[in-house]
């Protein structure tokens, strides 16, 4: 295209070169964008009509550019790039200008001023968007490091007081070398055991439940996911090996791979004979995953690729399977050919023989104990120079020509990526399922302790069961309603995934990354509340809820940190609200969202933000309309404040990290309405009169409990008064205790197999 | 006393009876309480001054009645009791009139007459303690049992759906027995090294440190604290396996032994070469541990106890030292002699020789592999006519007499129990200690790996450090803050405890359950936000959250549950409250708290509630009446709400389930006043100029991030508007920003040695 005769003929045209880049880099281009630039294009009365048709062509979505052509703009863009153009107009009129001088040409003005006038005009002078094509960018948050204002010592001394000597005695015993720590127990026993367990999986047919019939499979996703589920009432390590297996490694061979990696390896995948790895995350780059250094080769001469680890923060880490049994991984690698950077692609590399002997090249070291899943075989992988034929390269988004040359229907490596991640979304269904799974029985077995369990009672009466006592109903009941509020919400993500239309992509992601992180923090902080709720037997492995809770600990960090998850999906939010409205200024935000949230709040008058009556309270309509008036008013002010900040002159990365802790409370403010309201339409599809009743409690539950738990927001948005706030509280307490004959009920519901339960204090007969 | 003539000559006295037993029985008789009985007494005109002063004699605090003798007068009075008598008066009139018809005579209706009413005039009638004589207490709490409203298997449908079959078909795979889960790994090593560790520290004195001299010890119990405490830098089961030897073993020799124990034991224990117990917890009982049924029955004949479990829910369980190394333990046992049960008692019971050979009758099972603390030794033990010799009884309390009586200077056998619990509060102090320290080692790990990791960055800039983002900082600053907040009151609550005053005791006993309480909440939620804060890499055992956050895990439920006990200190509180206010009725309660209240509100004017400027956020006068405010409001407020619940006919048991909630507020609100006020005492004491600028930011962090924890009940009392709540969490946000360079050189002043310390990820060079 840069060799197209237009641009010699008018150097101008480069003007518009750095808004074409960014706008074919960009990792989700919105259709706002391309009329902006069309209409820059049409604006410009100097430019000949044969000039704007050969422009127009390079933004149709139907022709993306070639990978590498976008790499040549990058190229030509930096040879003329100075750090102080801030924006892609002064870029391009920069970039115009070199080439003009090359050509011993002058530019006129009145082109560039209208340029630049038409560009203000549409807000591309407003975005600071140099930063894509320069290093070293510096921001507040970025500078702000360690730098000790005061005496350590002089600080010490004052906490260690007059006990300085002592301690310090202490800790010269307790550091000697005697006090080494112990050494781990091996865990060769249990990692053998879970292998085991998984290979009887296999042979019942349930790893490939997910592949294609005519690879062996049922072709039935939705089964995978409950397969998942279900296996989640035994042993997570379980869980996890499956999950890597025959998820991971499988579905990235499927779902990355074409027709000749399925056949080459799925059924092998499927019977377990071909136990294998998901080796993306390095040691420097875990949730930055777009950052990974390990390197693929291009070598033009044999058709190979040499798969590489150039430093040691660009090793694989954490990979399941890889420490014992893997013999093969998927590896995400950046492409090299000619010494250009295509970006993250995938490869099938070998990594030991059946023997279990390393390939050359392939160092292996163990992670050791972890805090649980320590039936899975987590490792650290390093490649040196690792030779793999051309067609291991996963090619179904990408791939190298006969010629050598890279070729992608999807131009921006950065896009290209995240299309690639896209497809491996169901992680962040599967991961939510087990966790909850995991949480209904913590919760089982801490019910029905319980139940049973009696300590103290009325003076002269009989002791009497904690889980009459009010304080107890409150750590385990809303937790109770929380569950099957989460079991249907889960269940409508996987419906929609399963369904979903290519438009619909980017909502479901967000879903299920908000959905993925509001569930393991709910198991995490529920499996908690059990173990305290059974006291020692809680503590006791034989009862379970150590391996409960220390199993799925990690499950709040891999799929996502958690944190960076919600970023996402109040990202994901904002730009769903710059759609619907366009440009408009802070305050036009504002008022809009207030508009659009007073909606929701036909209650905000005066009688009804301090109504306590129990009709009220309980209403499904009270309760919905609060959450999404919550989910509008967040996002309108989180909008409204960011655009504040940097209209302020707040570089906008400073900008998100001082609004970080408000982007959480969107992320959480949309899972929560999706929540219930997906409870309650399940609740009107039911029949049966008596689980309609109890799902309804428990619906309610869910509901007061949540905005009991929002309130301060709810209250500084004068949306409550707080008699209000009060009369809900007393109202979850009321509810807990009407609930509560029926907890046993609602935890035997899960149905959980008593073998799979197995914690002797969760036994029906005994104590 | 029963045998004395004025009983037999007026059976009207009778009528005190009831009354005088409640109040030698109460756990903690209050100087209010005895003076309304004299005022009953002399109010009687019926009775001769010579009855008057004997039956003031009956009550006077320094001549108590010998245990038996209120044995006795129970027994009398369940004689005549009629479980339909609510109040003492009634029971009491009851009584008399038994013992006058025995005698074949009638009583006047004018004394009973004039009984009555005082009793009524003093508030007799209206507490309902006739539950103290009877069994079968029921109230609604007691009877709130399981009972299923709905069709278990039909809700189970609804949540299975269309996966029913598969779900079964997996479960069915699972259930089978080669599913049975593996195994735990051998303790064996872990609990010898720790027993190894243990008797180093005993060879450089540090086990019998807080022992007499005389004794082999230091005297000093405060550098016993320091010990606990330093060694908790270091693995937490050593610290459990020390304090269990030398504080729970040793310590009860020594308080509720006496000399010939101390001389006897001291010695041996102090280094380790009679290694023990403290036998106190029961399977059926341990938060209501008063409830144990242990027995040491009195053998008259050969002056000696048995000791005898009963039944299994009477077995010793979670005993530190039981299963591998314990020789001897303190025992925990009712006191039977001649079928009377003298309560809860402590004996010597040797477990096993120093070949490890168990004692006759002596079975001892092991715990098995626990959440965390592997190292320690955990065992159940059950008694089968176990017999010691009678100089085993720790005596200190109580003791059997050459005739084979009970002695004690404390008549009721309840409260004799809270007095010699009491001695053992150091377990409360030395807990948190231990708790604190581990928080602190993961805050630092955290913080390091925060300050060194890198993950995203602006476009084109380097990657920041992750605690450079604001949401990192909020999970780890405002614990850092606290951490140090905590440092100073639980070093002012050791210090109130070495130096304590006998009428302070209550008050330093609910001062060390609630710090107990929040502290070890506190290090259990630190150590989560560290895991999650060092993502996969805090799930490696190497970097040890992993053994901080299980090791402490169940330092949250042992030496006290910690609802348990926050609802402990909210009744020590309410107790205070009764003694200052008296018989004030609801509203006078009410008045007289917001008047209170009050004096700490100042600022309750609207121009303050709603005062944003920087100034009076960062005042600590501002925070501290705050805190006091709520202190009191809360306190007031649960009161008059129990007092209303019961005035208005509800089983006071009852009334205070309804209000735990309420009460665990109670409690909280009290220690974070404390904690607040002995922060800003410290820094006033401060030369340093760095360390009291950098104290100062923390105590302001710890205020308003308090604050902002409790913003929603702020806002429903109006003490403040949504405007300031909302700029106290921009100004924690700001602090957190500003602390946040000093942020490693906080951790460095907690001196943590590095051996100790021994994460790779918090290594200085490294990453």
């Amino acid at each position: 295209m840069l060799a197209s005769p237009y641009f010699k003929k008018n150097p101008k045209l480069y003007y518009f070169l750095p808004i074409f880049y960014r706008y074919w880099m960009d990792s989700s281009p919105m259709s706002e964008e391309i009329s902006s630039i069309k209409e820059l294009i049409n604006g410009q009365n100097w430019l000949a009509e044969e000039e704007k048709a050969f422009l127009m062509e390079q933004i149709d979505p139907l022709h993306p550019p070639r990978p590498k052509t976008l790499h040549s703009w990058n190229s030509l863009i930096l040879q003329s790039f100075d750090p102080s153009q801030k924006n892609l107009p002064a870029i391009g009129i920069e970039l115009a200008l070199k080439q003009a001088k090359e050509q011993h040409r002058e530019l006129d003005n009145e082109s560039e001023l209208a340029f630049v006038e038409t560009s203000q005009k549409l807000g591309f002078l407003e975005r600071n968007t140099g930063f894509s094509f320069q290093e070293g960018h510096i921001t507040l948050t970025s500078e702000h490091d360690s730098a000790t204002s005061f005496d350590v010592s002089a600080l010490q001394d004052i906490l260690e007081g007059n006990q300085a000597a002592l301690i310090q005695k202490v800790k010269s015993v307790i550091s000697a070398p005697d006090f080494a720590y112990v050494a781990p127990d091996p865990l060769i026993e249990y990692r053998q055991q879970v292998f085991d367990w998984c290979k009887i999986l296999a042979d019942h047919g349930l790893g490939s439940w997910g592949f294609p019939k005519e690879n062996g499979g049922k072709g039935d996703m939705e089964g995978y996911f409950t397969i998942m589920e279900t296996l989640s009432y035994h042993d997570l390590s379980l869980v996890i090996k499956f999950g890597v297996q025959f998820g991971l490694w499988g579905m990235s061979v499927y779902y990355l791979g074409t027709e000749k990696h399925h056949r080459k390896y799925l059924r092998e995948i499927g019977s377990l004979s071909l136990p294998g790895c998901f080796a993306m995350t390095e040691t420097g780059h875990g949730s930055n995953v777009k950052g990974i250094r390990t390197t693929a080769t291009y070598n033009h001469e044999d058709q190979t690729f040499s798969i590489h680890s150039p430093d040691p923060s660009s090793r694989k880490e954490y990979i399941g399977n890889a420490a014992v049994h893997g013999q093969m991984a998927t590896v995400f690698a950046k492409l090299v050919i000619d010494g250009i950077d295509y970006g993250v692609n995938a490869f099938v590399v070998p990594l030991r023989d059946e023997s279990g002997k390393l390939e050359n090249g392939v160092t292996i070291e163990d992670c050791g104990r972890k805090m649980g899943l320590n039936g899975v075989d987590n490792g650290v992988i390093y490649f040196d120079q690792v030779i793999i034929p051309k067609e291991n390269m996963l090619d179904k988004y990408a791939s190298v020509n006969e010629a050598g040359e890279f070729e992608s229907p999807i131009s921006s490596d950065n896009r290209r990526f995240f299309v690639m991640l896209g497809t491996l979304v169901g992680g962040r269904i599967g991961i939510p399922r087990s966790a909850l799974t995991a949480a209904k029985s913590g919760l089982t077995i801490a019910i029905r302790y319980g139940d049973k369990r009696r300590q103290f009672g009325p003076e002269g009466g009989e002791e009497v069961p904690i889980l009459n006592y009010r304080m107890h109903q409150r750590r385990l009941i809303p937790p109770l309603a929380t569950s099957y509020a989460l079991n249907f919400a889960l269940k409508y993500l996987t419906d929609r995934f399963l369904n979903k239309a290519e438009e619909e992509a980017q909502e479901i992601e967000a879903l299920a990354a908000g959905l993925k992180a509001y569930t393991t923090w709910f198991a995490t902080a529920t499996l908690q509340e059990a173990r305290e709720a059974c006291g020692g037997k809680g503590y006791l492995s034989e009862n379970r809820i150590d391996a409960l809770k220390n199993d799925t600990e990690i499950y709040t960090t891999f799929e996502g940190d958690n944190t960076v998850l919600m970023q996402l999906v109040a990202k994901s939010r904002l730009t769903e609200f710059r759609q619907e409205f366009g440009d408009m200024n802070v305050f036009g935000i504002f008022n809009f969202v207030t508009d659009k949230a007073m909606t929701y709040v036909s209650e905000k008058n005066p009688l009804i933000i301090r109504s306590t009556n129990s009709e009220h309270l309980l209403d499904f309509d009270f309760h919905l309309n609060a959450f999404r008036y919550r989910e509008q008013a967040i996002l309108g002010s989180a909008a409204s404040r960011l655009k504040r900040l940097i209209n302020g002159g707040m570089d906008s990365f400073d900008a998100f990290n001082v609004c970080q802790h408000h982007l959480i409370n969107v992320g959480q403010a949309y899972i929560e309405r999706v929540v219930l309201e997906q409870f309650q339409e399940k609740i009107k599809s039911i029949a049966d009169k008596g689980s309609k009743k109890a799902l309804t409690q428990m619906c309610q539950l869910y509901a007061l409990h949540t905005l009991e738990k929002n309130r301060g927001w709810f209250l500084e948005q004068d949306y409550m008064e707080g008699v209000k706030t009060k009369a809900i509280r007393k109202m979850v307490n009321q509810l807990c205790w009407e609930i509560r004959p029926d907890a046993i009920a609602l935890t035997d519901a899960f149905a959980i197999p008593e073998s799979c339960l197995s914690a002797p204090i969760a036994k029906r007969e005994s104590l």
